[in-house]
């Protein structure tokens, strides 16, 4: 029988369409994707093409080596056609008076992953992926002084279905004056729930998740790793730090350490045991202007974009999954993928 | 310059990435489609195939003639694999004591648009277009009754980029127990709006999208046709009536005949102007238990599905669009689709 979920934390309804449903290894074919070459001669993040991107902010690479130049790890570099400009400073306007607006000003950055053009976090090493986070957290914490902005959005498409454009690895950023209604809601509903019960929604569904139990993938020394209750799609994974924390920008390095390699642990059972699907993450954290400090818990969402998107969710808000998160936990448990 | 715009009625913010804008002319290429043939021998949708699917729940047909035999001009059936069924009583239930969900409840419909298999919206006639929509209501009314039921949502899913799965034209219809946030928030947002401005916002909307012209498309004795100041994306098209009412099943019928051959007129409009583009369109309509008659006023909402949508929304809830609302709704304007 097919069920109508509530997420707590979102607040979004899905639909868990057991009609429908597939069994979780059902989802592998048709993600394979073309093999890629190593170095590609014409891709503006392969090094030795560093003068086709906008000159980097900050970079993984040996303290004796120029900007812009090949040796490093992970690179970041403004976006060459970005979503918003950092030239300007918020300028809100509201026309006739009725019609918000912010002209201009923002953050939109690319994050090279990694030097090789045929690698993908899933198949980077766990040292790699280790620099990319800390590379994340470190534009994280030089982004967050910035008094003009509020939202830090570090996220990560992987494949067409999830929006990737060029097929080089590599994250991006975007960080915003405003903060939008989703995220929103997200807050004030963590701060009602606060009042409410005197603790923290996302330290409760942790513990409740431990309870129930059969959605757990991993439960770490310093993470829970789990498909929601209600998953808006088939292998939705949440890694949710068992310390309380609003922020990213505020995790210290061993538990930074901790989350990278859980990240690969996964993409790489996600890369062998499904055939490398397309996904976006994102690592949601706390507004930097208003933090939330009691309130709100960071997390990093990983989500497997493997069906299309149908009409009603953009309608109604309500997500139709088509595998059960107690199945698919189940399936990334065992899931065993090669050393 | 790029801008941040929110949109009031929904809340949402979106960026209109200039930096990357398209002319409304650049998204006519790869939106055409392979020829389809009038009649499919394999397709459940086509007549004399009725038996293929579920029973018959009404159809606009001859008076003479038997449910589920060819001679219909628009048809509903339940859909085959549905995501909600309607056998059960809906039943909450919440696990670990933290969980919100409910089993079973609901409905999923699909509402075959044409006996044509070749045909879709903006190529169908005004009459065929007009019993549509009147069907739509129809059963909109019927499920109205039903006290289990609060949320009917009737939408469409035009070419696979907006998550048809079927070529026959076709639209579906699902009706919930529950209120998703997402509109939750937008029942709110007109709440507040209209406690402190004593006046609905939508009926403020089209007022002052009347004065500032530029996003305006047609203006016509009963509904206001713009594309919104926050667009998620390209061509958004809202269809907004003039004469405030909750809820698509209480128009009359002079205003639903005028709605469906606008609907027809736009779509043809994007059919030749744009090479029939993916899209949803949805009619978006008050919930069936509580009505907030003054506060909510429905609409019909169309949104195209040229680019994929990118991680970022997914992530942020601020969509990306790569057009101006104000050059799109120029193009719509000026557009002549032959007779």
């Amino acid at each position: 029988m097919s069920e109508l979920r509530q997420n707590r934390i979102t607040g979004e309804w899905v639909i868990i369409a057991t009609e429908r449903a597939l069994r979780p290894e059902d989802f592998h074919k048709n993600n394979e994707k073309p093999k890629l070459p190593r170095f590609s001669e014409n891709c503006p993040f392969c090094p030795g093409n560093e003068h086709m991107t906008p000159p980097e902010i900050m970079a993984a690479r040996p303290v004796d080596s120029q900007p812009d130049t090949p040796g490093w790890q992970a690179r970041i570099t403004p976006n060459k056609f970005p979503a918003l400009n950092s030239n300007d400073s918020a300028d809100w306007y509201h026309e006739a008076n009725f019609f918000n607006a912010v002209r201009g000003f923002g953050v939109h950055d690319v994050i090279v992953d990694h030097p090789r053009h045929d690698l993908t976090v899933g198949t980077m090493s766990d040292d790699d992926v280790e620099q990319l986070f800390i590379l994340y957290q470190d534009r994280y914490r030089m982004l967050e002084k910035d008094e003009q902005i509020n939202l830090i959005t570090i996220f990560r498409n992987n494949g067409l279905r999830a929006g990737a454009s060029l097929e080089h690895p590599h994250s991006q950023l975007i960080a915003t004056p405003i903060i939008p209604t989703r995220i929103q809601m997200r807050l004030d509903t963590a701060k009602d729930y606060f009042e409410k019960h005197n603790s923290c929604i996302t330290c409760d569904m942790i513990e409740k998740t431990l309870t129930v139990k059969e959605r757990i993938v991993l439960d770490s020394d310093r993470f829970v790793v789990f498909e929601p209750f209600a998953s808006q799609a088939p292998f939705e994974t949440w890694i949710v730090p068992k310390n309380h924390a609003p922020s990213y920008g505020e995790i210290p390095y061993e538990e930074l350490r901790e989350l990278s390699h859980i990240v690969r642990d996964i993409l790489k059972k996600m890369y062998y045991g499904l055939g490398d699907p397309d996904y976006n993450y994102v690592i949601q954290t706390s507004p930097s202007r208003t933090r939330f400090r009691e309130q709100y818990h960071w997390y990093f969402q990983l989500l497997p974009r493997m069906a299309v998107t149908v009409g009603f969710e953009l309608c109604s808000g309500i997500y139709i999954s088509t595998a059960k998160p107690e199945e698919t936990a189940k399936f990334l448990r065992n899931c065993r993928a090669p050393d």
